[in-house]
């Protein structure tokens, strides 16, 4: 599949989504008459990994006059620091006055997933990190969410929408709710194995009804080869997963034979969690991370004019003039 | 204006925000024949305040089948106890297994906003609170984001979108940007006053250039009686806004007769600092709240299923059969 | 039952458990023809209950002069302060000197085990807590171990020799070890059921090789009305027992009609963890605590001579005369 | 004089000792028939030193069958890893498994004292540490608790029973007891001069009635040559023995012409408290230790079995099968 | 005695100890011919007690004219709270603008150490508090520190200066260095108690070669009923005066009949040792308090002209105009 | 100008600043014909920068007979470790043991300021330091403090009398106070640079009616190359002086040529304040420090007496005898 290309939303562009006080100001400078070259700097309140800027690029496009505009910025996915410029329009003030609010917003809320994903997989040291936090955010962020999950360094998602995003098939095991309503672990492995198409790895969830130990070996001898891994989910009613747990299920998967049975572990983790198991020397073969990534918190992001017609100004607080940063690019 | 009626989107209804195994889940069921009526049960993780519940029932009212159906929930804006039932769903589980993730979803970002929303309004015992944050979250969900600030009792939003869906009118004052453009202060709020309509309150903007009492005085000299308020903004590198300069500027004002101006204060406000304010004997009139209620962390739900076919079940961790709630009322 | 009586060992009444410099100093106040009536006062280092008062008792009534001897205490099991004189002796000092080891060593070590286990007692609000420590002592002092603990309020003990001592019937369930070696729960415990008399409560001890609340409804079906309790002892490696598996295991109980069956916990409790078990609202019926009690650090006594043929006389750091303490009783 | 040896109790065979549970498991697999050969593995809870091992080894050697028995085990004295495998049984379950409590409780109770006994000296870098705490646990385990001080480093200790176990003389000073009754220290020290034998050091304690240093310098000037050490003992009440008392009685002693007397400080030593002495630079010769060491919590550990029949097998949190130490020998 | 009365220094006069500025000030007014009335407040950056207003009041009184002055204030004592204004003076600015150093500086000094003292004498509930501290402050201030030490509460102080300034007999006992020299505790108390008037109390420093306990009682015999008191000053090195020894010295005086003499206590003192003391239950009849009081840190005091020709005036972060503060009383 | 020489003042002299009972001690040891040759050792309770003793020397000199002294000293201004002797008499005692207050009260205020100076200049790392405190100190110590805060390092100081002890000329801008009645801060720094000698630099202060930017740059304008530099002084209802503002300042001058302008700050600076300024990078040219240095506390030290008529002795606690230290000069 190929990633899919970003494309302004009719409410964005119309400006429903931004503050009304924006609005407003691009109608009174046209009354006026005003609308000078301006030239507008971002930059985040804290350091991390810089995402949304392709959506924002996309945006821009549409609406900066091609003649009229010049846009620096860093690329999706690069690193910035506390207050470091990240992107600098110059262009008439009046055509992008009015965006502000979403160009701000998308890479505030892109920023703070892609840098969540990106501290868990860095505490993950190679083991597979994979974004399973749709269930925590707005449905209409969800597919955004795993994409800058995946900027992140996510080895893979949950959701379709995000999938899609990003050019992939979405990840994904076998919920509670399945065996559930079969009734037995093994059960639903099994019906999941007779109608999945063979691509879609078989990973069992084991911790539904029985004992993980107990039920790991139940799944195994009942798929043998065809199991690709064991998910542990245990509920903190239960303890949690531990890596004494991981430990053991892996000594007895060995013991019977199933070393090729991978074990994946899932379960209110972020990069502390992973750091322990990882440190306790527990055999993981995949994480499966949530609202760490998803419940992230945005990183604010600041926009100032720095610039008007070619003339240094800046408001109380701030430097007049362009702030050089030799990391930028120009993209357009 | 009226409030907005909640409409399912084509790309929720099409399963395609949905986590990928929830629709395979349906499909394997599909394929056994088995569509048993179940009944699932959601709670959050942590207390707070209920908020998407609307926009839950708007989906559910499209997806279960109308003579087959019993769901109870709380109402919009209801607090609830950690894992307290705030939804009980029962129906044949085909018709609604595939939405796990976006009806969690929903809860979980709106409840977010709409707890950390009602946390500002109790701090400011009777101040009114506006949510300023759309700029710190991606434009999809701007709207609702500002919607569940209002659940959560703020009384004003600042974005066109937000404010629609709530049946208001957007509050907004005058952005840094316009002073700067128009290189005054004075001079950009007498052009404000000069085209917005007269429904709009003139509230003037004072420390873009200037120290904030003195420019103060110059827009109330140069409205007058139009003056509706002054916003104290004062950036972080200037040492934000503190309860001495609202006194200060409360004092100049009402020493050069402006008594009937308002002080309107933004910039990093949270619980803590608007408790500050009061504690500190600030007159302030209003507090503008941004990235803390628009960057607020979802509340996470889980949702578990209780009985299939009439029959207790749950999985390991969780008490199988209905979980008794009296405060639940019957919606559909 | 009778509670047994104390009998001082011969490796006491020797001197050979003493501190070498007591014999000593015997040996030389006979040389040099010293025998004053001298007064000693034992007090301890920190509050608890006073415990192994009747063992010196024994001790004392064996080696002081009958004629010439004034003894004054508090009770077994009365609560001390900090620095109170619990303990005041009179006469010849060469008949007790060379004792004061042994008479401080036995107050320290029983004191130190019956104030814990009162601790415990105090958390449990009114449920039973047995004493399970034996195994984390020296076998020496696993009896009067045990006894300290009744003295403390516990409802029961574990090893036989504490139970003889304190005059009751040894409590205990079915380790492990019996488990593994017949290979399933519920064989060993119809085992234990055909053996035992049928005074011995029978316990199932339900974390050994499948899940906690599965396990514990198969033994219930299997011993139906003959099963007293079943015990949750799931290890560390496993997330240790948590109020919300009692929870479970009572409900899943409950609804297959075993509302009988007792709930009995144990594995690393002390007071703190107890009270999470209560103010959690896990319905347990009976603790089992180790090492808490067991291994509880010994209270410190010290041993002072305030009088010596009648004057008052002190070393530097204590007040020379007779400490008042009108909670003494006169023993002898 | 030669190390004693150990020797069984009869409490201890019989049983009497124990947990009432394993008593009855013998029982019951005894009616049953079976009597399988099981290996046991013994681990302890956190890291120390291992101690109590030679009288374990002295119980195993009188109840293992002599043609069917394995036994590997650490030294004792050696240092153990948190949960490292100290002792493996391999032998016919129903001869050994009714001695796991004891067998538990001996390594439990000497290794916690070794431990302690081990840190003091450690901080103590080469300054020898006397044993004193026999006056702090139960007489019935002052003798091993010595042995195991000893078996940590200690160069002496004061009960009489500990050092016969150890195969050494017992150390001892002149208590306060003495003091007060003679009514003066210098007196006191003469007369422990006349009566004890030449080769008992001559040790006076110096804070029963005069300021040390003043103290110090009188028993010097009375026994001269024969002084041998001046021992600091100065009670919580007159601030305890400081660094600098002991670098200032050096000074006058050193003055006075008395450089060869030696000063030993006790009273509420542990670890950080030698620290501080050795690291402020006080000239002190001997410690003595009394409740860190004798009062030190002991080690839990935990017996689990691992094969059957040679099988591997294990409870729940535990790897099934033999667990691999290089460093265990072969005892039996 | 009488208390002495403030006058101005010539240094203070010829504005030496002035602030450069401000006599620069004044010059450019002079040279402007501007010499408007302006009134200026104080007041301090703490809470505290005031004190150096009587003297602030001496200078003033001598450079304020007299037909064009009002001053309001607060009395000598007087608790003020942070930021309270305690002074307000109205004339003409020439006439007092170069004494804005001293004027602070005075108060600042003052309050800082009668606001330590008033916390000492609250810790102390009713036992005299001497102030020791001359030998921790530079010679010049020595006699107002002690003034002001009078001002907070002290019931008397060591300086000769001080209790000139405040009108009464200093008070002081017998220094370490006379009873070196004279090599006896005993004997330099008998040549004090020769040559000293009767009027001066016989107070003996007991810690200076022996026991502190065995001191008070020699000294007690030597002077029988002309003793008033025994001072405990224990240094550090040998674990400072406890609460302890305050009590045994008491029992042994009492027990040797001379329960007449009081116990002094001093040595590193402040309000949390005093009330360590008080709470310990110990016998103190008098504590003398050194550099908590002398060194205590200055209250910094801040002046702001507020009025200008009866025009309210302020820089930025001040608010305009008069202060009220019905507390403050017109002294001038 | 030349340094001042130190003069014993007539109040030190006449023994009226000493503590009563060294003036009794005196008169008794006269009455008693008792004047050995003593040594008296002088010693810090921290460690510091040694300042006062040229004070002190000069008051030596004055009373100990010139034929019978021997004074040993470390140099003002050299550091000295807690405990260290920094100061050793040997004279006849009569003639200096009433100074011991006055000596030890010289010493102690002043190694207080010079160790807090030195403190500040440390963290300014060669960025000039000036003493600004004298307003926090009563006028009596005015001059000496200041002499201190040179001795720690400061580069000028604002008191005159400061000054004038340490040889330099006084150090100030303009107060508050003149542009208050002047009415703007650019006619106050016309006038001052009107009647100012050319010698006085002129810095003008920008923080008083407006913005500090704003105000920096109408300064530089009105006195263009007289301009030397702008003193930030904005107050903590202000935000107090960030390093941002710090840095904007810096930006805006220069942006309008004012490069040679400096930058000075003050208001509330410690050393972890002035190193938040450097580490932050603000390009500060001079820190103005008040009662950092001038409220410094005290350093206390203490005398003891080591030696009488040749004989080592010393009072419990210390070590009888000459200490030794290398380090000592001999001064007298």
């Amino acid at each position: 599949m190929k990633r899919a290309k970003f494309e302004p939303t009719e409410a964005v562009l119309s400006g429903e989504t931004t503050d009304i006080y924006f609005a407003r100001t691009v109608e009174i400078l046209c009354y006026e008459g005003l609308n000078p070259v301006a030239t507008m700097e971002v930059f985040p309140s804290r350091a991390g990994m810089l995402c949304g800027i392709e959506e924002v690029k996309a945006l821009l496009d549409k609406i900066l006059p091609e003649d009229n505009r010049e846009v620096w910025a860093l690329d999706e996915g690069e690193e910035m620091e506390r207050k470091e410029v990240v992107l600098r329009i110059t262009a008439p003030y009046q055509s992008y006055g009015m965006y502000e609010t979403p160009i701000l917003g998308i890479l505030a809320h892109c920023s703070g997933w892609a840098t969540a994903a990106r501290e868990c997989v860095a505490a993950a040291r190679g083991v597979p990190v994979i974004s399973f936090g749709a269930r925590h955010v707005h449905p209409s962020v969800a597919g955004i969410m795993d994409y800058s999950a995946m900027v992140g360094g996510c080895a893979g998602c949950s959701s379709v929408v995000g999938a899609k995003l990003w050019g992939i098939e979405p990840t994904g095991t076998i919920p509670h709710a399945l065996i559930i309503i079969m009734g037995d672990t093994v059960k639903a492995t099994i019906a999941f194995d007779k109608y999945m198409p063979p691509g879609v790895p078989r990973v069992a969830l084991v911790d539904t009804f029985k004992d993980e130990a107990e039920e790991s070996l139940r799944v195994a001898e009942a798929l043998r080869d065809k199991l690709s891994s064991v998910r542990l989910d245990t509920p903190a009613e239960r303890g949690r997963v531990t890596a004494d747990l991981v430990k053991e299920v892996r000594a007895r998967l060995d013991l019977a034979g199933f070393n090729k049975v991978k074990i994946f572990v899932s379960g209110g983790l972020d990069p502390e969690r992973i750091t322990y198991f990882l440190d306790s020397g527990a055999p993981v073969d995949g994480f499966g991370v949530g609202s760490y990534i998803s419940g992230a918190r945005p990183i604010d992001f600041t926009a100032d004019l720095h610039e008007v017609e070619g003339k240094p100004i800046a408001k109380r607080g701030r430097i007049p003039g362009i702030t050089p940063n030799p990391r930028l690019k120009r993209v357009m």
